[in-house]
């Protein structure tokens, strides 16, 4: 079963980016995550801060209100787009970079529903990983650092914002595990061996 | 991350009870599936085939009320029993054949929402085994032949059994993969990667 690209979709704070990059150097592939999201600014002049706040989530119309009708005008397609609201816009744009990457080279590409975008290609892995909410905690205090939020209720509201993007965009259920080849727990797992689950399976070993 | 017991759900056609099995014989480990059944009818005077054809699915009202009355009587539970219902009573008596199976010794137990009975011990691998409709359809002509039925349907009927009982007796949705350690598309895998994967695992490898 070998596969030229790998989609990882995760949990926040569940490690599933660094499992997804330790993936790609293990491989020697590509690794895209914010870069599509650079690549998508660059192309369509969107503000490159407004999409990674906003790329993984579903619309709030009054915010895009504003931000659409600016960047449209910056990107020169207003004639163009008319009718397109700014987050279909902004789905399009995305959708349209991660089937280029694809097409351009092996690659691992986290998060941005690439799993569904992807999904008539034959060649992609489809990776889910998730952890439990007590591993997630620790984990995104130890990395980055306590906030005034607790750390569950950051947890709730991250998943909470990737499931309704998900749904939103795709019709299917995140965290579902029919949508991927191979869903792991990476605090029960280890991310080590995660690593080495997909890399064996991306190889067909 | 070294186990003791492993639980296997699986979509209906998957190859996930094949998979088990030959996980527990690569281990040198116990298998139960329908032995669970045969033993909950041991012990409990309930009829062998009733609880094959019922063990995994919701309260069928009608259907049970006849088949209730008539092996509680035989199981001498009639005094004991009262106010609980007969899908209740054959969960709890599944339950306990499953909590005891799992302290006896090392094994692979297959379905019979086991993976959420012992969601208390940390020494299982929770495994969930899935592949899409055309796999499994065709699977399932290739191992039990033709019926009446379209395989399809057959899949979509057992499939969606297995999920309201499984959030009947545990409040979770049956397919989520956070409710499982690793969650497989044997389709996709192949059946022997899957009992590689998950047999690495339960040794710690």
């Amino acid at each position: 079963m070998e596969k030229k690209i790998i989609t990882v979709s995760r949990q926040f704070g569940s490690g599933g980016r660094s499992i997804a990059k330790a993936a790609a150097e293990k491989l020697g592939i590509a690794y895209y995550d914010k870069d599509i999201v650079k690549q998508v600014a660059l192309e369509t002049g969107f503000d490159t801060e407004y999409i990674e706040a906003h790329g993984e989530h579903a619309p709030s119309t009054s915010r895009y209100a504003y931000a659409f009708s600016h960047n449209i005008h910056h990107a020169g397609l207003h004639g163009a787009m008319t009718g397109v609201s700014p987050a279909e816009f902004l789905w399009l744009m995305q959708r349209e970079v991660i089937l280029r990457l694809a097409d351009k080279e092996p690659c691992v590409i986290v998060g941005r529903c690439a799993d569904y975008i992807l999904r008539d290609r034959e060649d992609c892995l489809n990776v889910f990983i998730h952890a439990s909410k007590e591993y997630r905690a620790d984990r995104i205090v130890r990395l980055y650092g306590e906030s005034e939020k607790a750390p569950k209720k950051r947890l709730d509201e991250k998943d909470k914002k990737r499931k309704v993007n998900y749904r939103h965009f795709t019709d299917r259920e995140w965290g579902d595990a029919v949508n991927y080849h191979v869903s792991l727990d990476s605090g029960v797992i280890g991310e080590e061996a995660c690593v080495d689950i997909i890399t064996r399976l991306y190889r067909g070993e």
